[in-house]
């Protein structure tokens, strides 16, 4: 696409290296940000830029954070003696956007990988070995992902938690609502048979 | 949606501002530009800004320029007798990148329309017309939308240059190439029957 300017070719160069934006749609997004007001664009860019800059990754559970602690372990409307285990900042959102968790959050930054070179002592799981044994804790609950490298993690964390009494649970797998039965893979189908709930009568 | 930093809220809402960026694009948007390296962040923010602060407007077609006339009406490769009228600077690309045209443009920056309060002088015409009758033009092709507004556009600058020799065409009307015949509307149908033109054979 050859564009009658350098700089507009410049900035839609940069927004097409955001992820799933093509050249079509860095043109449009540059055709906009373009009719806007100067002050307006530099509002966008700077709160841009004081994310990337300002965030921080709070010191007890790795979550982001806009201070050392963040709002979520600072918060005295919820549970302290339950922490949700999770692979990312993504997970601990999602399921916060669930409103269904009134609990503690640990991010992982990652999952126990060995075919993909990742190690434990590569995860913030020292420190919740730590934080499970400075006590108050009594539960964990893992939320990562149903592949080897969730499973695997979740057994090291079982093993290395074993001389501790904290219960580790895992949340329940099983077909999605308002997906149909005869799409679900076998590997869910079977397990949702095998840990099947008891319907209120 | 509640995040656990007002500075990613705040990069979100931001991003949400863009067309057809909703709230979960926007956040992976930011998610993204929080795992890039702050100079490449820094980067990124740099040209859109240099962007919307240096574009300039050609003084002679009014298409986006880096510099006061812009590379196309600088252009020695280019025709300098055939000016395509268009609405906006996006059909200008639009028309560079069918790589079907080699002469000048003009951007009237809107179409003549009563409707919406948008009349003669506050578009490109004046300056079409001193462009025509300062010679060396031979024809203007009209790229205007197919709608009361473009045809009430070309049928004010056709008046307006009755008395000058410069010939008048309008870009040809029909049936896209890839659509079914069934599908397209009467009225293009109808046009692309009355323009039908000859096989070579």
């Amino acid at each position: 696409m050859q564009l009658s300017s350098r700089l507009l070719e410049q900035a839609v160069a940069a927004l097409n290296t955001l992820p799933s934006v093509g050249k079509k749609t860095a043109l449009r997004l540059a055709m906009h940000l373009l009719q806007q007001d100067s002050s307006r664009v530099e509002d966008f860019c700077q709160s841009i830029l004081a994310m990337r800059k300002g965030i921080k990754f709070c010191q007890k559970c790795h979550n982001i954070s806009d201070d050392d602690i963040c709002h979520i372990c600072l918060s005295p409307a919820r549970q302290t003696g339950v922490v949700c285990v999770v692979e990312s900042i993504k997970e601990a959102m999602a399921i916060e956007n669930s409103q269904h968790y009134n609990g503690q959050y640990h991010v992982l930054g990652g999952l126990i990988s060995p075919s993909e070179g990742i190690s434990p002592n590569q995860l913030q799981l020292q420190s919740l070995f730590e934080r499970v044994r400075a006590g108050g804790i009594s539960e964990l609950i893992m939320a990562l992902s149903p592949t080897i490298e969730g499973e695997t993690t979740i057994h090291y964390i079982a093993q290395h938690l074993r001389d501790t009494n904290v219960k580790i649970s895992s949340i329940a797998r099983g077909v999605s609502f308002g997906s149909e039965l005869e799409y679900a893979d076998e590997m869910t189908l079977g397990r949702s048979i095998i840990a099947r709930t008891p319907i209120q009568r």
